[in-house]
């Protein structure tokens, strides 16, 4: 262990000008403008990988390409694929943050860019570990590696892709580092992640914009169908009101349920963090219940009408919502997608017409077992990097792709990250903290060095 | 009569090419960066003006000037101020024109231009009228012009100047060009005007834009916030869910809602052009009286989050809403205003907080009387033009100063005016056709010419 400090250290200021390099690409996939940073950013992950000895390479796809790289290793011991992706959310609102997005800055510490964390950064202290591994001449298992540039805008070429790529992907351990700590310093296994699915509601209601005074009362504003239509989707005890939501919601185990609840979270901090209470989810649940074990619906956006300066006096001709739903252990993303989407189209107003476009059912959740092998090397590994046992949490993020590349690769997923809090991921003034780059580094040639 | 018939088609070609000089101004009052086309507006109506022989002169004000013109008359005969306004509504959505709104666009008999009809078309009818008039030697009452720059933003200059210009505009007649007919062809007296009340909600969460995995079911959605709120201010009658929103509110008489209702409205040809059911407003009522005797409140715009292409999972920071009300008979703006915001800001639920801003209590409704002396005359002046009698319409539309200026003056306020349901008024491809133009023209004459 000491030996990987020192090189860590040796070798601090050239990777923290690295980590720039990488941090400096627009690489958003969902906005097919940045479509040439992407390809630039995946070229650059692929030389990375090939400086590191792995033999690299693009696989194209009808959308982006992903890098896959792969260095053999002593074939007795369980081979690793780790998973990580390239692409990183939009940076809007702009003028929110504090150094422009993608000139990575370091203040106090931290390393304030868009992707500096999620997952820039995890990827990061995964491939220097590598390379500290490498250069200390470390019995490795064979390890893969697959970083794809569409992990947040719905994992197309992965879905695409996944079922001919069995063979290339196969191995024993998936290894995941996009999650994060439940408190600084506290080592962190993540036991399940969500899944997602996502839809945007667009309403139609007069064939153009009318003045609200001659109209008014007259002709049902879109608008009011819309706020009316969302609002239905909750009740007030914070639930999901669409029937059969629920369906098939499979409720923790005792154990699970005591072990999510005995996380050392610290509520106050949080709230402190966000500025706001936390009032969300369903009402008369533990946080840590509402957030690992129960599904949300949540608006990510909404718009209609007049949104400049002053005043604008009409009855807009339509209006839309950008709805995504974390869905548990239990729900099939497509069957839940298809039950909303249904249920929404139903409640448009005499006067107003509904179409749910644009949907996207991205993945399932995942749920590991605490007493599974790989978990248990894991804990062994944290353990001795960080000299505590870890906390096991379950997660309310989601990695769409995850559950399906588990199954293709056959092997058994991993999920230690360390992400914390304040990193403010997929937020303005996204930031990573140097020590926690470290405890990556530190983490990930514990685990594999013990491999 | 027939005199001033020839001396439109005589002129017809100058009328025209003069009214589209009137129409290219970007005279759009709400958006500060079009001042100094606002001020080019006006000097072009005062120079106008002073061609008809008017002493003319712009009154200065801390926004927008008013243009005032005088012409000496007959003092016998009953004063008339007559009032119009410069200013248009914003153009946007843009795309949504077929030929830019600026650039004034004859086709098929129709004038394509924001301002077209409101209120530029209406103003400069009269205006023709006038130099007919004086072309003929008529013998005229005395006549004075009063062209606000703010309509439609709120006439701040107006209520800020009014009450020291009360010598200047003292008058008999209130004489105001912009409604319109209740169908093409049948003239029409407008019998009363909403008053306008209108605020921004703005709702706010946590500090930052959050992961909508990570912290959903932990914080309250400032959206769902949002839309909770808005939509809860309406039953599901259609009526509003305000205590105290429709106190004072009056009734209509009888024989006022009698004419109201034999108003030979065709639904089924403005449901067609509208494309859309009518199906706002108070369930049960008639639609004249839904427009003409029922107060409303409009979400006139909404946004909040990620509006962009693709997906971008987030429960955002922050939200906002852009609503007006439509007042009637007995209802007090200010008091109106006051009662809503209140009622908004305590609906906040734990985790969010709500500001209602930018209030602006634009003015109250108006209401004539069949009987009065005024509304007699412009009735013959209107059966003399079109050979038949005019329909007495309760419009839903407001222009908050009238009821003030009235007051102001000391005149009797006549609404009658020659927009049509297909002008669009405040919408994109606004027009006024040549025949209303001309229509406007004659009871112009003839109701001025009678005077």
């Amino acid at each position: 262990m000491k030996q990987f400090q020192e090189y860590y250290a040796a070798h601090h200021e050239r990777f923290v000008s690295e980590w720039k390099d990488f941090l400096r690409f627009k690489s958003i996939s969902a906005d097919p403008g940045y479509r040439e940073e992407c390809l630039a950013c995946a070229a650059w992950v692929t030389r990375h990988l090939e400086g590191l000895g792995f033999k690299a390479e693009l696989w194209d796809s009808a959308t982006l390409p992903l890098v896959f790289g792969e260095l053999p290793g002593n074939p007795k011991k369980p081979t690793v694929l780790f998973y990580g992706h390239y692409d990183v959310q939009p940076p809007d609102p702009l003028d929110h943050w504090q150094s422009p997005p993608f000139e990575p800055t370091l203040r106090d510490g931290r390393m304030y860019a868009r992707g500096a964390q999620d997952n820039k950064g995890q990827v990061f202290y995964f491939l220097k570990a590598l390379e500290a591994l490498g250069a200390a001449g470390a019995d490795l298992p064979t390890i893969k590696v697959l970083i794809e540039g569409e992990e947040e805008s719905g994992s197309e070429a992965m879905h695409a892709g996944l079922d001919g790529w069995s063979d290339a992907l196969k191995a024993d351990v998936l290894m995941v580092c996009d999650t994060g700590v439940i408190h600084p310093g506290v080592p962190t296994v993540t036991m399940g992640l969500r899944g997602i699915a996502h839809f945007d509601v667009k309403i139609f209601g007069p064939k153009v914009d009318l003045h609200s005074g001659v109209y008014g009362g007259v002709v049902l504003n879109p608008l009011q169908a819309l706020v009316d239509v969302v609002a239905s989707l909750h009740a007030a005890d914070g639930s999901v009101a669409i029937p059969g939501f629920y369906d098939g919601v499979r409720e923790p185990n005792p154990e699970d349920r005591k072990l999510a609840n005995e996380a050392p979270i610290d509520t106050v901090e949080m709230s402190a963090t966000l500025g706001v209470q936390l009032t969300g989810g369903e009402h008369g649940l533990p946080i840590m219940e509402r957030r690992g074990f129960r599904p949300t619906l949540e608006i990510n956006g909404i718009g209609g009408g007049y949104q400049g300066e002053g005043n604008k006096t009409v009855i807009p001709a339509e209006g839309f919502a950008k709805i995504s739903m974390r869905l548990v252990d239990g729900q099939d993303p497509q069957r839940t997608l298809d039950l909303v989407a249904r249920h929404i189209e139903g409640l448009a107003p005499e006067g107003t017409r509904i179409e749910v476009q644009h949907r996207v059912a991205g993945g399932p959740a995942l749920q590991l077992s605490v007493k599974s092998d790989v978990v248990q090397r894991a804990r062994k590994a944290l353990l001795e990097s960080f000299g505590r046992e870890p906390v096991y949490m379950w997660e309310g993020a989601s990695i769409p792709i995850v559950a399906k590349l588990a199954k293709v690769s056959g092997s058994e997923p991993l999920l230690v990250g360390f992400g914390e809090e304040g990193d403010l991921i997929h937020a303005p003034n996204e930031s990573f903290s140097l020590r926690q780059l470290e405890s990556g580094y530190r983490y990930v040639t514990a685990f594999l060095g013990a491999a």
